[in-house]
C-alpha cells in the first residue's frame, strides 16, 4: 500500500478514538487562566506519541516588552504553552501545527441545550464550548501526526505541534512561542473556517472615542449640547469611513465577504439621568485590518477621520475627539494565494473531498497574524470547526469534517516536508494511543 | 398710612431677619426623606404666626392609589407635609401659597465653593442647596403672610400656605394636600422664575425605549443586526417627533422659547463588548408635555412615532419597538394669561418693581401641574430664585429679588384675597417673629 493508502487507512479505524479525544478535552473546562487541566491531557498525548516536548510557563521581559505583546492578564503561571515537535531526518521543509487550547466564557448557561462541558455527541456533531474553537481542529492536528507515526512514516522536515494559551485575549501564547524560537517554512492553523482555505486573514484592534457634550436640564436642553447628538456625527462618519476603506479591498479573496474590513460599533455609553442633557457619550468598538495593511495605518486613518471632524465644527475644535487603542489586537495575515503551502493544502483538499477547496480571506484575525508578521512563518488558516458556532451557545463541529481535515492535513504534511523512508514491517499499524 | 405702604414698609423694616430666617432654613438638610428637621423650623414659625397647622404623613391608599400618583419612595414616616391657614373673614378668594421643602442632592461638593449647607450671604447672594429652589420662595411667602399680620391687616379669603415634600420626585406631597381637600380660588408657587411669571408649564414624564438586535461577531458584523444603528433610526425620528410637536405651539407666551416641549435623550445604553455587534440598546429620555395637553396625549404621540418605525421596517415588524413610562412625570400646567390671578400679580408687580413683568410658559414642570389639573386650582408660578442656578453647584439667591418678590406676593394677597377690616391701633407694627 502507498503512504497515502496507510495513513487515510488509519484515520478510518480511528475515528471513534479520535472522537472520544475530543469528548475528553472539551470535558476539561480550559477559559482563560484555566488551560491546565487541558494542556495535561495534551502533554500526555504527546508524550505518549514520543514528540519532543517543551512546556514552559509564558512571561518574562522578552514577552511583556515585545510592541506586539497585547495582554492584561496578571499571571501565567501553572497554565504552561506546549510545544512537541516530532523531528525530521532532515532536508524537508518544516511545519508548524498551532492550535490554541483556551475557549471563550459560555456565555448564558440557559441558551445551550447540553452542559457546555458535556462533549455531548449527538447526529454526527460534538457539542461544548471549545468544540469547534478550537479543539476540534487540534484534534485533526493530532491524529494527522498520530497517522504518521503509527504506520511508520518518516518525514524530512520538522513538524512543530504547539498547543498556545492566550489566542483569544490577544495571542500571548504564541507570540511568546515565535520569541522562544520556533518558526518554520509553514503553518497550519485549524481555527473553525468551515473548511475553508483562508491565506489572508482580516487583522482587528479596538478603539474607544470620547465625545463631550455639556449638560442641561432636559426641558432647556437647547442651552446645553447632547453628547448623544454629537456621537451620531462620529458614528456617521465612521460608517463613511468604514464604506471607504472597503471600497479599496480589490482581492478576489474577498469578493463574497460583505464587508471585508468592518468597523464594528459594539458599545455606546451616555448619560445618567433621563431629563438631563449628557455631557459625555463613551464609543468603543473594533476596526478590521486589511492583510496587506499594519496596525497603524490603519489607526492613522481613524485618526484622520477624527480629526476631520474636529476641523468641521466649532464644538469638536473647543473639544476636540480622541481616540484610545484598548484591549485586544490581532494583526493580520497575508500569504499570496499562490504560495507553495497553498497549493499544497489545496491538492490535498481536493483529494480527499473531491472538489475545489473554498479560497478565501478571513473576516477575523488568529494566531497567525503574529506567526507570521512576528515569526515569518507562512501561515493559512484551515479548520473543520463551524464558523457560525464559534463563541456562541451550542458550539459544536461536525465530526466527519474532523475526520477529513485530519486526513487532508495527513497528507499535506506528507508533501510539504517529504517522506524520508518507511518503516517496512509486517506488522499492523498501530492503534491509536489513549 | 394705606394698607400697602403698611406692608412695604414693614416689609422693608424686616429684611434682615428674612435673610436670616433663610439662612437656617438652607441649613438644614432637607434633600428626600430628610425634611423633617427643616419642616419643624417652618411649622415653629407658622405657630408663632397663629396660623391653623395641619401637619400630617402622607400616605395610604387614596394617595398611592391615586392615577396621577408618582412615586417610588417607601416611606413617607417623620417627614411630614405642613399646611397652615391663615383664615378669612368670609367672602373673599381664597389662595394657596405652594412651596416645597425638598431639595435635590448638592452633587459634587468639589464644585461648591463654599458649604451645600452654609446659607453664606456674599454681595447680596446667599448660598446654598434649596436657596434658589425654593426655600427663597418659601421664605418670601412667609414674609408676605408675617407681613399682614403684624401689620393687623385681616383678609376676607383665605390664605392657604403649604410647605409640602416629594416636589423633586413627582409631586406626592402635593397631591397628598389636593386629596386632604385644600382646594382654592388661586395659587402661587414661588419657583425660581427669576422673577418671571409663569401662567404656564411645560409638563413632562419619563421615558424608555428598548431597541432590539442581533449579536454576531465584529469581523462579520453583517451576520448580525446592530442595535445601536436601529437606535439611530429610532433618535432620529423622536428628532422629528420633537419637530412636529414644536411646530403646532403657537401661544405667545413660548415665542422666547427655542424648543417649548423638547424631547430629550438623556440616555443610551448599548453592547457589552467591543467586538460583538450589540443586541439591545435602551434609550431614556424626557418628554415635554404641552400646557393645553395631556399626558396620555403626549404619550399615545410617541406610541404613534414608534408604531410608524414598526410597520416601514421589516426588522421592527419582526421586533417592534416597546416604550415604557417609569420614574418622573409631572403635569403641564395651563393658566389663560389673561386669568384674574394673572393680572392682580402683574399688577403688584409693576407697582414694586417699576416695569412690566416678563409673562412666559416655564420649561419645566412644577407642583402647579397637580394643583391645577388634580386641585382645579388655577395657578401660577412666580418666584425670585436663580433659574439656572437651580440643581447646580454654588445655588444661589438674589436677596433683594427674594424681598421684592415678598412685596409683590403681599400686594397681591391684598388684592385678591380683599382686606376685610384694618386693625387700627397706636402701637407700632409688630416685629417679625423668630
Amino acid at each position: 500500500m502507498s503512504n497515502e493508502t496507510d495513513i487515510k487507512q488509519w484515520l478510518k479505524d480511528n475515528r471513534a478514538k479520535g472522537a472520544r479525544f475530543l469528548q475528553i478535552l472539551v470535558q476539561e473546562n480550559s477559559t482563560r487562566e484555566n488551560e491546565s487541566s487541558a494542556q495535561a491531557i495534551i502533554i500526555e498525548k504527546c508524550r505518549q506519541l514520543g514528540l519532543d516536548l517543551d512546556i514552559w510557563e509564558i512571561g518574562g521581559d522578552g514577552l511583556t516588552q515585545h510592541p506586539a505583546y497585547c495582554c492584561d492578564r496578571k499571571s501565567f503561571g501553572g497554565n504552561p504553552n506546549v510545544v512537541a515537535v516530532l523531528k525530521g531526518s532532515g532536508g524537508g521543509k518544516s511545519i508548524i501545527l498551532n492550535g490554541h487550547i483556551d475557549v471563550v466564557p459560555v456565555g448564558d448557561e440557559k441558551n445551550w441545550k447540553h452542559d457546555p462541558f458535556s462533549g455531548q455527541i449527538e447526529c454526527g456533531k460534538l457539542y461544548g464550548r471549545g468544540a469547534t474553537d478550537m479543539k476540534g481542529g487540534t484534534v485533526a492536528l493530532l491524529m494527522a501526526i498520530e497517522s504518521l507515526i503509527a504506520t511508520g512514516i518518516k518525514l524530512k522536515g520538522d513538524v512543530i505541534y504547539q498547543s498556545v494559551i492566550e489566542e483569544e485575549s490577544g495571542g500571548a501564547g504564541t507570540l511568546a512561542a515565535v520569541l522562544r524560537g520556533y518558526k518554520a517554512d509553514g503553518a497550519i492553523i485549524p481555527e473553525p473556517t468551515n473548511m475553508k482555505i483562508f491565506p489572508k486573514q482580516q487583522g482587528s484592534m479596538w478603539f474607544r472615542i470620547t465625545v463631550k457634550g455639556r449638560a442641561a436640564h432636559g426641558g432647556t436642553r437647547y442651552e446645553g449640547v447632547s453628547a448623544i447628538e454629537k456621537a451620531l456625527i462620529v458614528i456617521e462618519s465612521l460608517q463613511e469611513l468604514e464604506k471607504a476603506r472597503n471600497e479599496k479591498i480589490v482581492d478576489p479573496l474577498f469578493d463574497k465577504i460583505p464587508i471585508p474590513i468592518p468597523i464594528n460599533i459594539g458599545k455606546i455609553n451616555s448619560g445618567e439621568w433621563p431629563s438631563s442633557v449628557p455631557d459625555v457619550a463613551v464609543i468603543e468598538g473594533r476596526m478590521g485590518v486589511a492583510p496587506d495593511e499594519t496596525i497603524s495605518a490603519a489607526q492613522q486613518e481613524m485618526i484622520n477621520c477624527l480629526q476631520k471632524i474636529n476641523e468641521q465644527e466649532d464644538w469638536f475644535k473647543e473639544n476636540p475627539l480622541e481616540v484610545e487603542w484598548f484591549g485586544g489586537r490581532w494583526l493580520p495575515g497575508n500569504l499570496e494565494s499562490n504560495h507553495p503551502l497553498i497549493q499544497t493544502l489545496s491538492e490535498s483538499f481536493s483529494e480527499i473531498k473531491g472538489e475545489e477547496p473554498i479560497i478565501e480571506a478571513s473576516p477575523w484575525g488568529t494566531d497567525g497574524g503574529i506567526l507570521s508578521n512576528i515569526g515569518h512563518t507562512p501561515v493559512v488558516v484551515f479548520g473543520p470547526g463551524v464558523t457560525e458556532t464559534a463563541h456562541d451557545a451550542n458550539e459544536h463541529i461536525v465530526l466527519e469534517e474532523m475526520f477529513n481535515a485530519s486526513e487532508i492535513i495527513a497528507l499535506t504534511l506528507l508533501k510539504w516536508c517529504e517522506v524520508s523512508q518507511v518503516q517496512t514491517t509486517e506488522e499492523e499499524p498501530k492503534k491509536m494511543v489513549q
